[in-house]
């Protein structure tokens, strides 16, 4: 796979810098006959777009998507779509300053490393903008997995040190931080405002839980399930680390207590407990899936930070411009599109395979 | 990326199943002229390999590997590599009460959903053995990193309730448990023997440092580095999670204190800390590469677990066989394998498109 | 590889259809700093671009490229390249008439079958207009290709019955076919208005040659030269068929004569004779590549045609429209664009594997 | 894709030299229950092998397959198939005279330049040997596309000057050159054989039919199928050239004649000819694929020829051993192999994508 495509059958292939003329994305392997509109894909984008609430960035985006191909009287046809997501609200000025600086936390340096020069306005392709791109062919993924009774849902676990403690799935759009415990997102806003203030940042715990996924999914060996969706999450630049089921906790567990038993259902085999968190040797189980992602803070703040010049100088640098004092609210959309992305492709190489002996 | 291939140009292809006749590697994309020979591949095989202590399994399987091809006179000659180990020391007997049951925690019943039949000998393609694969194809990407003067090495941190507080890496491969901290390994070792002899077993944490890591490696968007490595470590059967630098930690931090900081070291540009686990947006930074990983307590236990069968009854199950306690010790060594894989591949990857122009 | 996607490390992706708002292309793994600009694309979108001379087609389309991401000041960054050629010419009307038929020798029933339905107008995703987003890629490629001093260069070598007899390439492109030998070209050019006095259509012969090309590109097995290159220039619609060097004559040919002989010019190693087409063994000689490509008539013809509708009623069909009475004059820039993408993407592959040790 | 594997979905990577111990084959993407046994894949590779008759190589290899993963109890378990089959006829010192030298037709001159030094023994990874690997692998696929009514046939249309006139498929097996012309097949022996008395070799062409392919194969853009075929077919070393349906002839015809008309056939569309070969767009119309492919002479000859030495020096060189004076009788499963393997792929990949959404 190449460094811009994820998926081999389902495949999304993102381009575009945050402050050029557009970034997009291409998607191949969309099954044809599948009802699709601009306004499907609109809905997810609005769910990431910057400016959309007080603790986020200020910068008013549209992230108006435009679908150029694979469409045709309001289903796919098979071909790849192409949707394009103009740039409206980009202040390149506002980069002249860090043009021969490298902004700790950011790709600057490794990019300037890696390929001798960069495009510094707005991170260029490093920008978290880029992630727009991803959720829309998650939009397309989701229409899929919908019709397959599959459903991904993402919020805010933890913001800096306040845990959610109850879950109500139904509330999570219902507040700025998209948290399932209306007390503790009352307290987390509170807690961004207060680094906002300090020209600080917050990070945070994305907790995703897939309802309805078929046993079946996964390759052995080296495209486990868990490899898959963890190369996907972890392609999501400000995420620090992932577990699934139990997690890291599963390291001072028992295997008595971890190993979840079988027992018969109706006429189901499921298991007692899902310690798992959906997936065992690598192959989903038909339980819920269930995995947790570390989110740093956000690396943009207004402070004053000791850093280098370009030709090696030590210097301060103090970023201007519009930040998200922490990225999880926004980031919950992204981490859904990105397993949605890895569940259709899984299906789509289950299929591939399975089927062609079905006649059997 | 099919199943059983990890790699886009430094390609690695394993086969076989715990109770055939052979297991091994095919390895793509090795650069001739690299001296290698099978004592080379058997150092790092005799680490992983059963039988090596006594708190690893029983099972005596020397993991005997021969080159079938790619090697000329001692060097490679840019043929693929076919290592091959057979398997010598199977007692399928142990299996045949297990044949219609699902063993709690293992993939048993989730490849009897995925393909409709399984080999049930050894956990057959599921079985911790394909790693001894990995190993091999480890110490050939070993061969070429060692040459580039980069180093891996991974330890356990955990295991159980314990952690390591003394971390002299001189001192991991001289006790049974893979701990640079021996008062540490020493708990391990008896935390080990009590689950072992209550027949249960336990989890761990197991964490690798990369030394030497030239900036620049790993690309943007989706196949950023940690995704990458995360990919790479999570198809290791038991691992449920994986973090870099901070990780989970970094969660809970301010921005402020996260960023790492800038500064020139002689003619060097260095960072102050180190908290993103060298890597920043997804390339290398120069800066050590650090990683941790959760490992779930091993699933074969020797009590009764409630279970079904595979014609749907609830049943008891009781596992016989000889397993691994805990799995930490043996696991060291695959952990740097798929980490030493990923390096290479990453680099081909990056010289391919870098070198291609530099004589501009 | 998906189907819209050639190549592995310098990857190519187009989309579009001949009717939907734009078509384009995206460009992967690109290497940094190449000087690049809109005028080169269109440099070679102006040999493809309909409309160019009195034997193409009518349609005055301008496909004008636009590079949305990957360039900064004029230079590329490393980012992927995406570039769009929007849709300005379209006449959907004319397509109405066929919506519920099959043209002979179109994609139309092919496509029904495998999707289920299509987009009709001007052959949507299947139509020749895709090939203008590959001639920008090829125009990418060229710009790596000629700092490396490799130079490629298609012509027409026959139409119909008439077969170019002389080469003097300083003379193709003041043709309308883009053929070395003018007296030919004359010839062709009313063999061409003929047809299309008749209602009828011609194929023809194009044959390219690199230049410079050096040693070693291609891999053994099954990403042989010819294997790559056959796959490239297969994938341009009208193609039926590709030979290498002597090609099908050789099958009639003795070895010892077929067989090219060293010898030693100067300090280099040469060959006597080039009847392999510069590949051996799958792998460049550093020779003169030289491969034929067979061009079918073009399938849009306005004479009456026995045909079916897509609810299987025989009829007659009677294809209006502006079409290529022959389209080799402008298949020449695309057989092009496809050898100098496999070039650059089959260099990459070498330069990953052969420099990694070349410090040794 | 790396150069040792072929296919994206059913992927077939081969392995082994000529004179090293082993060659072999891993096959990933075996459906799960297919019924396959030593036997079926050792009969396919007695098509392939040394020593069948007199005007073959009298090289005396059994080429016995072995197969040591994916199978239990006489059925595939959807892990990959590694079959292994040992070289046991070497006679290595035949190639120490030529060691330091390049056969004229043959890969030893590339091979040195792209790695450096090679294995000289046989041809070593560049031997045709490798490709009773793929024979092995086709028969796998031949399994599975019988289960779905797809027969494929390849023969000996022509060698040297002489063509088959007559084509009777049931005679094809029943003389020495695979030839459906018994007459044309006594002087095709005759001809071999005149050339091999004079120290010389003979080229040929063979010619492919599948039977019972379903419409909807290939896809747009780059993986159109006579695009995937061109690949695999022209990565068997001999092979200078391939065409469909028509092929070069189809360049001298005009439009009108060279569609293909449709026609209702019952309640089947029909096209009332085959001139395209099975394939529009890409795509496969449901009619026999036709295909020629163009052998070359064989390139080891016993006459002196002159040459040069790795040290650059002009020198002569006589070639022994045992080889074949015309490689077209043992190239007809090869060619069949590899036409097998593409099209479970390009099912595979059709399903992948057409039956997510067939719920619909």
């Amino acid at each position: 796979m190449p460094a811009n495509t994820f998926g081999q059958i389902f495949r999304v292939t993102t381009y575009g810098e945050s402050h050029g003329p557009a970034i997009g994305v291409h998607i191949d392997g969309v099954p044809p006959k599948l009802k699709i509109s601009e306004s499907d894909i609109q809905f997810q984008l609005n769910r990431r777009r910057p400016g959309q609430s007080s603790i986020t960035t200020q910068r008013d985006e549209k992230d108006q998507a435009q679908i150029l191909s694979g469409v045709f009287e309001g289903k796919t046809t098979g071909a790849p779509m192409m949707i394009l997501i103009g740039n409206t609200s980009q202040r390149s000025q506002d980069y002249d300053d860090i043009k021969d600086l490298f902004r700790p936390g950011h790709a600057d340096f490794t990019y300037h490393q890696k390929y001798g020069h960069r495009d510094y306005r707005g991170g260029g392709r490093s920008s978290g903008r880029e992630t727009a791109a991803r959720v829309a062919a998650g939009a397309v993924a989701r229409k899929i997995l919908t019709k397959q009774n599959i459903n991904i849902i993402a919020y805010t676990r933890s913001i800096g040190p306040i845990d959610a403690e109850n879950f109500d799935y139904s509330l999570i759009e219902k507040n700025k931080v998209r948290c399932p415990d209306p007390v503790a997102a009352e307290k987390m806003v509170q807690h961004i405002e207060e680094m906002q203030a300090k020209n600080d940042s917050a990070g945070g715990i994305i907790e995703a839980i897939v309802h309805g996924c078929p046993a079946g999914l996964g390759e052995p060996a080296f495209d486990k399930l868990h490899a898959l969706l963890a190369h996907a999450v972890l392609s999501i630049g400000a995420v620090r680390g992932i577990e699934f089921g139990e997690g890291f906790a599963a390291a001072r567990m028992k295997g008595s207590t971890h190993n979840d038993k079988f027992f018969i259902d109706g006429d189901q085999i499921r298991m007692m407990t899902n310690h798992a968190g959906g997936i065992n040797g690598g192959i989903s189980t038909g339980e819920n899936i269930i995995l947790r992602v570390a989110v740093k803070p956000t690396a943009s703040i207004s402070q004053k930070q000791q850093t280098v010049t370009t030709d090696k100088q030590n210097t301060v640098i103090e970023i201007d411009g519009r930040h998200d004092p922490c990225i999880c609210p926004r980031i919950v959309p992204v981490v859904e599109a990105m397993i949605a992305i890895t569940l259709v492709d899984s299906m789509m190489h289950h299929n591939a395979v399975s089927t062609i002996l079905n006649d059997q």
